[in-house]
């Protein structure tokens, strides 16, 4: 979508864990008040800061027109899970390894700013997929994610059955170490370890892609996004994983379904027009160097 | 779609080189016109079973309401890419190998065409793709597929390098054997062979696929169908192939581009009630048998 | 190796789990006892059935000429860790499942037996693997498999590093879920469904092959059996495991380092003439059916 | 194999086609002779440069000491073919794009061979196949690779069905686009591409991988190198290939068997102490570089 509006208050969200994502988030946030733009600290970085006007995401979130995120692509996707509700434009500084997510350099972040808090810019949605673990007929909790949600079996030393269906149709029992269900956003991530495609981001499908199937030919499987998947996970043993953006983990128990749909919330990306997906994909998968083979 | 049209034509294309496919065309011309239904045959049948009537299969598929196809998916390729122009709907009927286009299996076929002629049945649209070749700045032909066009080294021993870029935007050089170009109803043919996923057939997206690429990282693609590829071609010698489902060739000179994008036009297949697309999954696939790994 | 001695003492084990094998034991034990033959049931199985000889695994494979395994690969692998330092031929009859260790199906035991008893068999070597864990420059424990000795990060959510040398020389960092090492048997387990090779059994290989590695360009790797594999493995958390032929598991500490080699131990496998190892490839995968894929 | 007989003539084969190698051959033949040095020069590269004394590869493999070739993994491996009955100690000098078997590269040409003029080298053996092609029951040509023997489709449109045995014995029939038989040398070559595995150089096995197979349960096989391997190809139209070491090409005929064996003769290649394998690998596919996924 081309055209963003003027932006006035900014919320800043870093990675704390790394020392430069605080330097930088101090010196950012003097850079934008200069700029006449109003600044809302993460709470975790203004207390690492030891400042006191630390907001709490959801709050910082209702209250800027644009997140600026300090990180990698790991930072990218836990802001994006907490701020899911406010539809907030977010734009993410990369501080180290080039990533998917992050639009923007370090080197380049205040003339891109610039940029971006004039309005000139355009976003991108991308797709979310909403998951609930269905318990003895209860929903027994609730995720958004904007990768992927992963069974697993963990540290089990048997394998796992996962009875799949599609709107309630009967796909298949996919024996297996785990399953990944994955947005297009998340196709460059674990499902592409797992042999899944490269889904370009824009697109409504979900990619479902077994782990390690048994059944040789179980491949991955692009599925509309207006379909609704149902996992019902069989175990010898307790502790099946369920990773989401292989960030935070639950705990299944045999018998336990999982559901997985298209979530009404998108995550909002700024694009400036730095680099595209084309670049993105060309430089992390080094499509342009000399090829493996000599032929 | 649900809801299909009383059907008072019919035509009947069949694969004359299977002696059965004669044997029943014969017999299902008779039956139809039992039921009152008016019936066409192609002209390579009819030259077959000793009949005048024949008609060029675009004739035939603008006076029919319905087209009985009689044999594989090849033949239904092949109809399917010669009557495209006409938006009529068609049935398979499976003479041989169980195939992922055919509907209705010779056993059923009477009973199943009964529910047809009066109405009884839904169809599903299916995506096919144009492609030109563009020499020396002029297009020098033109063609639509089904499944998939597929450039090939052929019987080059050097490898081809294929300069792709979507919507005009550069992607990369294919250093490969080949590139496949599908539509979802073309994933479980060619491009599943070549690691391909597979996928749901009623969805817009294009699939890109290497075959054997030197670049490891090189993988499949899926791309939205709202998106123009184009391929251009080098080679040391001449002799790089284009092949149309599998079924037409053509050959290209090195530096020819090729453009493909969706068409305007689709496939209409007769859905009767007898089976879904999860079921041909499992069924082609072997997804209910054992697995090939004890673990 | 053919020609095989003739058996005078034989040794039962089963899958006590299932009561098939408990059956068949007891009408085993009673036939060769009037065949003239002395029998020595494994003590889990005396105990299931209520008689007292029972022997542990290891006196018992001391004393008898031949093992006779009830149950399918699992037990298999199973009795031939427990028996290794005995160089005793082991038969498989297999319970259910066919599989790729197990040599004899129910229906043709007394037959195969009957063949085997008087010295008409032959015998086949399987290598097996010695695997090591050194923590602080110690070796803590030290185990035999006949399959694979697979490292993989369980429930972490985090990735795992396994710094890898041969024969003390550097080969890579794999960056993955886990690494599979694996015997020419144990690559048509595991090791199949994570990409790797098929390889014929008597070979003199050692396949290392990383699950989902974040490196695309990672692949199975096939190294002479004289190396030494050196994997030493980093964890942000605790809790790597390493699971022995997928039915014992040990915990990592961040820093162990795993040694493995091939063992000065075998399994020495009965072959009947019943069946090859081409036709369990043919069974297993499934390369007589149709193919999947219709062009 | 460690040490080197020291080294008094030595002949020089050159990639012609690049301008680079002539201009080195020219070079290269002066310094040789100021060490005291016999120098021989391939016919081509004699006749490029204007000089008379050009030998066939064969007599100039019968006269000298050590071969040096100048150019890739492709003037290597035509080298390799020529002068396989001589048992000659090959170096590849690399000129371009670092290789698989070039050993030497531009810069450390002078002290690499310095040394290895002195005896201080050592050598390494790698496998070569021997294939024949019979028809009508008669040798119909014979040809020696050290890559590999490839069956393909060619320009067909049709598949081709490859009925295989090994050592007399029924293996599988492959519906493919064609078969790669592969040396250990040659794992890192086309097979690589076909989804093989990496396979150590010395070891004694075969790799029998199909492209692109039609049964997706298909997967690329090792086999010992005492086995031979027996194909016949059966194809609708004529016109299969067979390539040979991506480089000569042959015709086959439908009915045609390919027997393809571990030859008698070897590849001596040279092994300064500049670098091995493993190095080998990781630069060439990119192992040391950051990983294509962000999780």
């Amino acid at each position: 979508m081309p055209g963003g509006k003027r932006i006035q208050k900014v919320g800043i969200i870093a990675n704390i864990r790394k020392d430069i994502a605080l330097e930088c988030s101090s010196g950012l946030k003097k850079w934008l008040q200069e700029q006449g733009t109003e600044v809302f600290l993460d709470a975790e970085i203004a207390a690492a800061l030891g400042e006191k006007c630390g907001l709490e995401r959801q709050t910082l979130a209702a209250r800027a027109d644009l997140l600026v995120v300090l990180g990698g692509d790991g930072a990218m996707l836990r802001a994006s899970r907490s701020v899911r509700k406010f539809n907030i434009p977010i734009v993410g500084i990369n501080l180290g390894t080039f990533g998917y997510l992050t639009e923007v350099n370090l080197n380049e972040m205040y003339p891109s700013l610039e940029r971006i808090l004039r309005g000139d810019y355009s976003t991108e949605e991308r797709m979310m997929l909403d998951m609930e673990v269905v318990r003895d007929g209860q929903t027994s909790c609730e995720y958004t994610v904007l990768n992927d949600v992963v069974i697993s079996r963990g540290s089990l030393t048997r394998i796992i059955d996962m009875e799949t269906a599609v709107d309630g149709s009967y796909l298949t029992t996919f024996r297996a170490d785990g399953l990944i269900i994955s947005t297009p956003t998340g196709s460059t991530a674990y499902s592409l370890s797992a042999g899944g495609p490269i889904v370009f981001p824009s697109q409504n499908v979900i990619i479902v892609n077994p782990i390690c199937p048994h059944t040789l030919t179980n491949r991955p499987i692009i599925l509309p996004s207006s379909i609704t998947i149902n996992v019902k996970v069989w175990s010898e043993e307790e502790g099946v994983n369920v990773d989401l953006d292989g960030q935070e983990s639950i705990t299944l128990k045999s018998g336990d379904t999982l559901i997985v749909r298209k979530s009404r919330y998108v995550t909002t990306l700024v694009s400036s027009s730095n680099r595209d997906y084309l670049e993105i994909l060309r430089s992390k998968l080094g499509w342009g160097r000399l090829p493996a083979i000599n032929r």
